[in-house]
């Protein structure tokens, strides 16, 4: 059975996930969230290809801020991104499936420091993502009715 | 008009643009390209708000990395992104259409850097970005048949 | 004659630079203040040369870095630096006199981001910074009386 | 007993500390290599305090700084800092030892990404920084006469 905090990451994650229409669109779901982690997963389509014939590296670095900002509202506080370093490490073909999980490196006040590792399914790391957040002082959840 | 080097910077602009599915997707253009920078604008659709309402970050920063792929590919040199880092300024809602500037800070051998400023039509300033690149040392456009 | 914004900028550096044992220490320099600006300058001695013969990085930064802190420390509000990306272009050689200038790129609520540049006599950059400030709201200047 | 990868690790530390005026002068000790990984230690001195009163941020990266380099240069390949972000998390007082430990996150052809974290002996975490790497593909160690 999940603890408490546990629960109340996966609650934040459904209510996030249920209104976030731009990682709906794009076919990234959200799991194995639990207090300041998330994964997050997408399959390269053939619309985010680049003008090199790879991925676009914005849709990589659109899966990493996805799972960071899963991640970091775990804690029923509404965190936005206030910023992020990215590495590419490998191209991304056409039809691969990317995974991106994201773990709490560092959280003091409101503001915290995300670490996101883009894989394959095959495990090769093909992006290194930073996120610094900063949370702004209120509930995710609404309050009991 | 335009000199040999914007020449060259249109035409690799054109080559790029033309084969670039993902930009194209998403209505991105890119205008006001020469050596070393291009300009590239994008109307913020519904299907790209996140769950906070607002812009997905992500596509923020894909905007400002398409402007600085194509700024640092003008020189007839495949060039790729190393990395990237981008600062959030200010929330972007659904109907604001983005403008994203890239220009050439430095650049020695094969390794570039490029900022991106990203505003809103009205110029407030939503997001800075600074880019990593990387050149391929090959030729983007074919040689002549 | 300077005006309010440019005289108070003075002050704070001036009160800042007596207090800054490693500024000090370092045979830094800080000169060029105004709002938002700074320029700061530093003679490479031999003991900041690495195990490669040249500059150790984090003396190159440490420069970039007191520029930044002054730069944002202009408007008599402490302000500390929050984090900062450094790119480094060109090695260099004991004996070298770098300049840092500082130059705002960005301010909004209490977040800033700051540009520095650093170059050899020569002109030549050697690296590029971008540092992330964080004011805290009270005053540097004493209060007077 | 250690094994060989060890053993030039720890061989590649010993040349490149020998020569490192820098951090000899700062009296930075590094201890703790392998492949991929280092840690330094340092303690806060006075002429490293900047006009707040505390750690210049300049110091707490050039020990992490330090970390990275040493851990990157295990390999018996002469690799420089091509750049690196650094987040300052607290304020570090006078008479404070630090210790940064630095770990290899990825590698990938000559570049590499290392993580490093700066603490105090209590462990508390002072900065999160990340260092890219280059490698120049010649031998760190001399060959033998």
């Amino acid at each position: 059975m999940p603890d408490d905090a546990t629960s109340l990451a996966v609650r934040c994650a459904e209510v996030m996930y249920g209104n976030d229409a731009a990682s709906q669109a794009l076919g990234i779901t959200v799991d194995a969230v639990a207090p300041g982690t998330a994964r997050a997963r997408m399959a390269v389509r053939d619309d985010m290809l680049n003008g090199h014939g790879i991925c676009h590296g914005g849709y990589v670095f659109t899966l990493a801020d996805t799972a960071f900002a899963f991640a970091c509202n775990t804690y029923d506080d509404v965190t936005v991104a206030a910023g992020a370093d990215v590495t590419f490490l490998a191209p991304v073909t056409a039809g691969t499936t990317l995974s991106a999980t994201a773990t709490e490196r560092a959280r003091r006040g409101r503001s915290g420091l995300y670490d996101v590792t883009v894989t394959t399914e095959g495990g090769d790391v093909v992006a290194e993502f930073r996120g610094r957040s900063r949370s702004l002082g209120r509930p995710l959840l609404d309050a009991p009715g």
